[in-house]
């Protein structure tokens, strides 16, 4: 299921980006500059809105390790709004590029982390140990960060698109 | 990877566990009441932290369904830091008592939400679209709550114990 559970987090991904859409549209109900949003953080020493953004793209493509894809690099230069959405787009086309079929060696991966010289992991920990936690950590405190200030989201947002079928 | 799955979220709440513990030494050296975190919430119409514990333990335990087990009920009457360690260590010591073999045929199972009449999910998005997130949102709400009240714990305590070999 690296597939399957790689595809589920780039759809969060697409849901931070609607995220987005609601806080533009609070901006300019209050009458606020939407750069103050993008700064905003939930502790003097908690990074802001727009690493949080950075940081679960980057988990999201680093997942892109387990199909033996070299992932692209993207410079941490976003500053605007539609600069956060340009990173995530370019994220979401990325991890869309790599298909089913080149995750099928994922569990015999073995993964180096930049921040961890000398370690690894192997496909299944990359993938539960750091992939899923990090990429729902960042989404979850760029959630954190906007519904704190009052931008008008909710447990819905936060899920997105669900595959219902009748009981 | 239906197990590794549930079990890796089982690890997060016992990580949550172990932030009680920081919590509470942060309480006693600025000599305020912990009860005040417990009730500590981001934003004034979202839940509050023991709400947050008390989710994350329920979907954490509903991912039994995709065993065929019927997770036990939990009266949601938790208050003291105590009772919520307790609420974490039941929901930890069921979740451990479903085996591997018991998830084999997690795949075709049909979960139903009791928030969700005449709806279900079949197994494989049942884990990705609703346990992964909704464990990993409830969790990462508790962490924020207590993180924005100024409580000591990082990124580290959030993934916590991480299966590193060598590069």
């Amino acid at each position: 299921m690296y597939y399957q559970t790689i595809s589920q987090c780039t759809q969060m991904l697409k849901n931070l980006e609607n995220w987005l859409d609601k806080a533009e549209e609070y901006a300019g109900a209050k009458t606020f500059d939407i750069g103050v949003l993008m700064t905003g953080r939930l502790a003097p020493d908690m990074k802001p809105f727009v690493y949080q953004v950075q940081s679960a793209c980057d988990y999201v493509k680093a997942a892109a390790w387990l199909s033996g894809q070299v992932p692209p690099k993207h410079q941490d230069n976003e500053q605007t709004i539609d600069e956060v959405r340009a990173r995530i787009q370019k994220t979401v086309a990325f991890a869309e590029s790599v298909t089913e079929a080149q995750y099928a060696g994922a569990a015999q991966q073995k993964v180096s982390l930049s921040w961890a010289p000398g370690k690894a992991l192997g496909g299944e920990d990359y993938l539960l140990q750091m992939t899923i936690p990090n990429v729902y950590f960042h989404i979850a405190m760029a959630y954190a960060i906007l519904r704190h200030n009052g931008v008008d989201i909710g447990k819905m947002d936060f899920l997105g698109p669900i595959n219902w079928i009748d009981a």
